[in-house]
């Protein structure tokens, strides 16, 4: 599991190492460091579905990560930062390949995340909802 | 168009009452009190689509509401304020009605809308990602 030093980053861009440090776990299947990124509260809204919640998202991690790869790229809109929560405009452009073979799926749109910093000083994802369709 | 009238109101009354002004005004057509309601630079966040910006909300809205009738109900999961910021988690319900006969259309889903309070004390959306489907 990869820690993020903290330190010596201000906090847009600690918040832009959480963006690449959850990019980076998501594809090397780091389920550990995913969940390190969130917090225990976290919320994930998309359209058509229930919200999803931190167990949630473990058991679709576990059961997807096996069966796809996915390589995701960001490009951050803006970062709004007051006191422990921040808000993130992102605009996401991921491509979903199975393992297995056979096409892969390119996904991109918009994302809204809120962070939150924790007691121990890490950014977290809060709040997210995710606006990706096929393109 | 109507004012909200926030003296005597708590912060999350306050945003309530925005939510509620915003559906009332849309029900009613009445654009200046939705611009009332929204930021200069607000953004509206869709998925399959570009950026909303106040002038093309205006639009849109402006060639829309002769065509249909809008008619949501909120349902508010949560409201977290921090200083000038409030991030609210709603679940909306809306029917869509063409003002000329026809089916009507329901979409419900969940929005995540970020707040601010502008110098004038008034709580305004600033970013607002839906995620409402056709049900």
């Amino acid at each position: 599991m990869s820690e993020i030093k903290a330190s010596t980053l201000s906090d847009e861009e600690q918040i832009r190492a959480v963006i690449e440090a959850w990019l980076q776990a998501s594809r090397a299947g780091d389920l550990p460091t995913l969940l390190n990124l969130m917090t225990e509260d976290v919320i994930f809204l998309t359209p058509g579905n229930k919200p999803m919640r931190r167990d949630d998202f473990s058991n679709a991690f576990k059961t997807m990560s096996g069966a796809i790869a996915i390589e995701g790229h960001p490009d951050v809109q803006e970062i709004t930062i007051t006191d422990d929560l921040a808000v993130c405009w992102n605009f996401l452009d991921i491509m979903i390949t199975p393992r297995a073979g056979g096409d892969s799926m390119r996904r991109s749109g918009n994302i809204l995340t809120v962070f939150r910093r924790g007691a121990d000083g890490q950014w977290r994802i809060w709040r997210d909802a995710n606006m990706l369709a096929s393109v």
